[in-house]
């Protein structure tokens, strides 16, 4: 129907996720209406994803380097490890701005339904650090959920003979949120976990 | 915040119809999962579409080769011109499998308002198709709009000293829709362009 190269590119696009046959073709046919330059740099800058995107050697963070800039950064604390679910949580606690301390990105979560493992994710590593780093406590932001509190479970456990604080980010009803909105189980956690006012 | 490359692609899917920053995150870091064979695939896709396409000499709608398939294929009829606004719209029609004529894709249509003028959009070359070839039939099969509505009156127009037979698509309910949730105008074409029950 379409010209092959077209029909391949919807292709590619229906490789991504939520984008549908109609989507692809929407923006296949947007990609038709660009000029060469502003294709040759999409072509690019896929290429450079492919040619030049690595991860960290030391927290496993999507990178350029062998180390990531945050791991190589001298001003940041060392004594700190934040632990994350993907790269893309590390960008987000960064924008926040507030912590300085270095991260750790477990690529995936335990979840023995879908057969994942703990030496399937990127587990063992965090061990190491913590055995070969003067590491002081150990941040766990998960999400809470069954495969989030069984991966923060674990990780307890196999730090539990280290000395290492283990702390994990608070679970309870977002800032601005009706309480009527949110589900039983947050709200049982919010409850839970309930702080003396000062 | 990402790596140069990560961002780049962010930026590159932001310039893509109805992709915000958000989805734009979310798309390119499902990229950054792909293994480098798709990668490849993708970015080959799109310098394929840089490369390849181009219009169609006769009709102007994408294609491969000088003459696209459709205007190089002897058993259509010749003697038929579908004219419609986009490239997408000739797969759209071909995919009924109804239409064996030919195709003429206006790029555009008529908008004073928006300063597009039949100057900018691909209607010379429909006249000179007419004036050419022996065409027996017009068939406008653009979008009931105002700017519609000016293209299609304007392609009557300058056809009217040509010996050829200009039609348009029927503009009514569509088929399966409640009549109380179509627009008073499309009711009052509807009613206007009603047909005796034979």
């Amino acid at each position: 129907m379409y010209p092959k190269s077209v029909s391949s590119l919807i292709e590619c696009f229906k490789d991504l996720p939520g984008i549908g046959e109609k989507s692809a073709e929407r923006l296949a046919f947007a990609m038709l209406g660009f000029d060469k330059d502003r294709l040759t740099t999409f072509a690019t800058a896929i290429s450079d994803v492919r040619d030049k995107i690595r991860r960290c050697s030391v927290c496993n963070n999507i990178s350029e380097t062998a180390v990531c800039p945050i791991c190589g950064n001298s001003n940041r604390k060392k004594d700190t490890i934040f632990v994350v679910e993907k790269p893309k949580d590390v960008a987000l606690f960064e924008r926040l701005g507030v912590y300085n301390g270095l991260y750790h990105v477990l690529d995936g979560l335990i979840s023995p339904l879908e057969g994942i493992n703990p030496d399937d994710i990127n587990i063992k590593s965090l061990l190491d650090r913590v055995k070969n780093n003067d590491v002081s406590e150990i941040i766990l932001a998960l999400k809470p959920s069954i495969e989030g509190e069984t991966t923060m479970q674990y990780i307890k456990k196999i730090l539990e003979n280290e000395k290492v604080k283990v702390s994990k980010i608070a679970t309870g009803v977002p800032i601005g949120t009706d309480i009527e909105y949110i589900d039983t189980m947050t709200l049982e956690m919010a409850l839970e976990e309930r702080k003396d006012i000062s």
